[in-house]
């Protein structure tokens, strides 16, 4: 371990597999390295009488440890503890602060006392835990005029993919009860050909381990699975531990939901908020523990067909220790598994989740918009203690939320959400066609349900429209996968501006000195400009220097900390630029001239 | 327990002795308080159907807790539960949700589940451990031309309590060595009445337990304790664990010391400076057990005769284990013993040793003069984690350190420190009367070091020398002890000003609302002027309003957040406002028209 000021140590070590880690601190006293720098300011301080007595001291210091081990090494201990206190006094000192002589007694074991740390844990987790760009979309809606199956909702796995995206997400592709199914905009009337919520999970087809039999068989969804990870993409799967009145499990295990004095199941319900087709499970009922398992086993078999990564729905109705059990059980054999927590939860809920094992969180990102809200908030979450456990996923929208931004913003809206979660966040994510199409018509004034939301109904998404964000989202993550600063969260760093609308901030990589510095206009409908003031810690030249646009490809000549800029947020929402740094060491850049 | 915002909760017990203190936090699920609030929902919601379903789910529950109580107790159950599900709806409704009935159920015990948290310790100390102001002197010092007594320097009690000082603090009051003793400024070569520097302790006449016998006898201590608490003075003694070579422990314990090759003892030094009339003690030494006994036996002796602040010198040159061991054994027996360390070590030592048990430490602020350093330090010291522990001590000077500050400012820097000291920190200290009069001699240029320090030879200290700052401490000690929010240092909160030369800062008092707002002018040589912009956690009023200067008497209108300031260092170096302040709720207040 190297020292650092005041009092901190610094190491490390490698990790060499996904798991459960442990490391523990020893420290002892290096009494003949104390001995030595002694030594070392009586020889210069010229105390000769001192160094004459202080030559004894490590005489005595190398015999006593020559008397506790093998009599060969012990020899030329002894023959040297000789050289301290005959011969002439230069030698002596000479022989006395050689660095050889340290470390031979360091080899044999020279160190005194010392005690141990407590054990601390480390989780090693895949980088796509860290570090990830995620598409949601619906597989049965990626046909237009009837329900989609999955050899059809390959041609969108094309479509992620060559938008850069790492991961595609899926609603849950179960089959889905009739009992209370729901028809267009939650409606409690259902057409007969209505697909009904995938959230309502299973039916006469069966439960959490089969598929809808309009998106197809398991050899299908293998099918799936190897088109995505030939195209380099993951594919998440959705856990909603809840059931259709329909589910196989509703008959076969009544004693796992609650019952009301009727002996009817209650359905899920928030009063005065019901949703009628939904059971949930009760994990607290006397047949716990039998619960328990097939959850873990049906987690189990998603894992065993190649799936190692879930979206786990509303964590935070469930209970905490459930999760951290059943995390740590798929772990044991899947040590792989990623795990994202749509905890839309409170703070505390939400940083529990994280501590038990999950390994990312849906985060309050998409209702934060002013440069104040953002920056605090991402402060909090990149600067503050928890991110040692809490990994963020900014999402951008979901089919539960179109935010009033994105509501109000149009187009260019929805390309400054895209940028700012795409670079504040390693970890992001958009839910579309909607997204790239800017779908932003609420149910109802007021309301952040999507007006025909695809949760209830099938879509028709000209994904080719020519005012799709297709080719900035293209870039965006493309300029992610090219700078390894944005990769990680942890060196998140705002600067100044003196114009409110303007948000700037950059990351930078300590080990490449990759940095990114982005500027981005907040403001939908006007142009914004001002000045910005870059933190000391970015470090820039004295002088002035080239920016980088790395979404225009335009090139800027700054200079020294404070520069102006102008964004217009229908041709330029945001500046991407790439600072050009020479690393000097670990966590010192210079710019190169 | 009261639910505040975001899953955090408040509640408050009531500690009614000194010393160690546990508390654990139960939580339990209170299944009766939320059914009724489901069943409010319900009422709200006119869900007519689920009302009726939900009073006999609430029956039910009613039922099932008085099957496990006592046949009296569960009959009133039993005949509740009828009540819900008979008689009227409306009546059935109120009865169910009434406030008596809940009540009855929490007193039955219809509490489920629940666990406990850890248990959380809790060290409960004296006032004093929290706010006290300081004054440090040499009682044999206290007359002129001769080594004062104790019953003379009674004389320097009135004195330091008329200046309104709540602790007396005395260096070592033992016998002093004569082996190896410095003459003035640190002289090897002192006169034979040199009196040499107290912390040499240990002489023919004794050692930690004795008295110098200029000072007089244990019967003259008592006297000085007992005209201190008439004033209501507390005196601190100063433990230093160390010897002169003639300390009787040196003899007739050897086996407690270091010894060097030729048998000599080590005495104590940092290369190439050396200390030659002091012994260090060897801690960890073979018979360490009896060596800790008998200093942790000398503290007993010296609490048994009416000590409970004991300073301690430079503890951090001890293992920190000694001290958790001995501050424990001691709170054993006296729980109200106050411990300060004399801890100008780096942050992490200074931490632990206020881990580990004492009450208060020195700190950096002797060395942070800028408004900027100011700010971030206390900041560091009043608002970050560690002040659950640490207590800070703010010493304007020690008769070891005269900054170079004190040096430089004239007699206006040495007001300007105290004001500072005595405003930003609960408890602070002075070293006088070289405080007072404002003693800036440096033993040589660039030195920390009093010339003809006091540490080596008597001083004759004219006390009431016309220039003595003696009145500015009595009014600021007064100010402290009437404004209850300069007694504690978590309220410290920093305003802005747009002149960096003017600090300003304000405390104020939760429970009664007293808040005091200081200016203080950094710069002792000029005037300054500049605009104070309040936080915006004072809430001032939007209107005009009048700040009563306290230390002047003067009184301003000020108007809104943004006020003009000017002081001058040699007639007003700070204000001290005192602000009315009605108080609305515990955390929240509100301005006086």
């Amino acid at each position: 371990m190297q020292a650092g000021a005041n009092d901190t140590w610094r190491g490390e070590f490698t990790v060499s597999s996904f798991g459960h880690w442990e490391y523990v601190v020893h420290v002892s006293i290096d009494a003949f390295a104390s001995w030595q720098q002694t030594l070392r300011r009586r020889v210069e301080a010229s105390q000769d009488e001192d160094v004459a007595v202080e030559l004894e001291v490590g005489a005595a210091l190398l015999l006593n440890l020559a008397d506790g081990i093998p009599p060969r090494e012990a020899e030329g201990l002894r023959s040297a503890a000789a050289g301290l206190t005959g011969g002439t006094r230069p030698a002596a000192v000479a022989a006395a602060l050689s660095a050889q002589l340290r470390s031979e007694v360091e080899r044999l074991g020279g160190e005194s006392g010392g005690c141990a740390s407590a054990v601390f844990p480390v989780q090693v987790e895949p980088v796509r835990a860290r570090y990830g760009a995620w598409y949601e979309f619906f597989p049965r809606s990626a046909a237009c005029g009837h329900h989609a199956n999955l050899r059809e909702a390959e041609s969108r796995l094309d479509y992620a993919a060559s938008m850069g995206f790492n991961v595609v997400y899926l609603p849950p592709i179960h089959p889905i009860g009739r009992t209370n199914r729901k028809g267009p905009n939650n409606s409690l009337r259902p057409e007969p050909d209505d697909p009904g919520s995938p959230w309502a999970i299973g039916g006469a087809e069966g439960g959490h381990r089969a598929l809808h039999p309009l998106l197809g068989t398991m050899e299908d969804f293998h099918h799936f699975l190897e088109h995505a990870r030939g195209l380099g993409l993951e594919v998440a799967m959705d856990l909603a531990f809840q059931c259709s009145p329909d589910h196989p499990a509703v008959r076969e295990h009544p004693e796992w939901f609650w019952r009301r004095p009727d002996g009817s199941v209650r359905f899920a319900e928030n009063p005065p908020k019901k949703y009628e087709d939904i059971f949930p499970f009760n994990f607290g009922c006397e047949a716990w523990q039998e619960l328990w398992d097939e959850l873990r086993d049906t987690v189990l078999f998603w894992a065993a067909q190649g799936v190692s990564i879930f979206r786990v729905d509303n964590p935070h109705t469930k209970p905490v220790a459930f999760w951290e059990w059943l995390i740590a059980e798929v772990r044991e054999q899947h040590p792989e598994v990623v795990f994202l927590a749509e905890a839309f939860a409170r703070p505390a809920m939400l940083h529990m989740l994280a501590k038990v094992g999950f390994s990312q969180s849906y985060t309050y990102f998409t209702w934060r918009n002013t440069a104040r809200e953002l920056r605090e908030y991402l402060t909090e979450l990149c600067c503050s203690p928890g991110r040692e456990y809490l990994r963020p996923n900014l999402w951008a929208n979901t089919p539960d939320i179109i935010s009033e931004y994105l509501q109000s913003g149009g187009r260019n809206g929805f390309a400054i959400r895209l940028i700012l979660a795409a670079t504040l966040g390693a970890n992001y994510g958009i839910y579309g066609p909607a997204f790239e199409l800017c779908d932003d018509n609420p149910l109802r004034p007021g309301s952040e349900e999507y007006l025909d939301s695809e949760k209830y109904q099938l879509r028709c998404w000209d994904i080719e429209d020519a005012r799709s964000l297709r080719p900035l989202i293209t870039r965006v993550n493309r300029i992610r996968a090219e700078h390894v600063s944005l990769q990680a969260d942890w060196s998140l760093t705002f600067h100044e501006s003196d114009n409110p609308s303007l948000l700037s901030y950059s990351k930078s990589d300590p080990e490449t000195g990759d940095t990114v510095l982005m500027v981005v206009n907040l403001d939908p409908h006007y142009t914004q400009s001002g000045f910005i003031t870059l933190a000391a810690s970015v470090g820039t030249e004295p002088g002035s220097y080239q920016v980088h646009d790395l979404l225009t490809g335009a090139r800027y000549l700054w200079s020294g900390t404070r520069n102006f800029v102008s964004l217009d947020p229908a041709t330029t929402p945001a500046h991407i630029f790439s600072l050009r740094r020479k690393v000097r060491s670990e966590h010192d850049f210079e710019y190169f001239a």
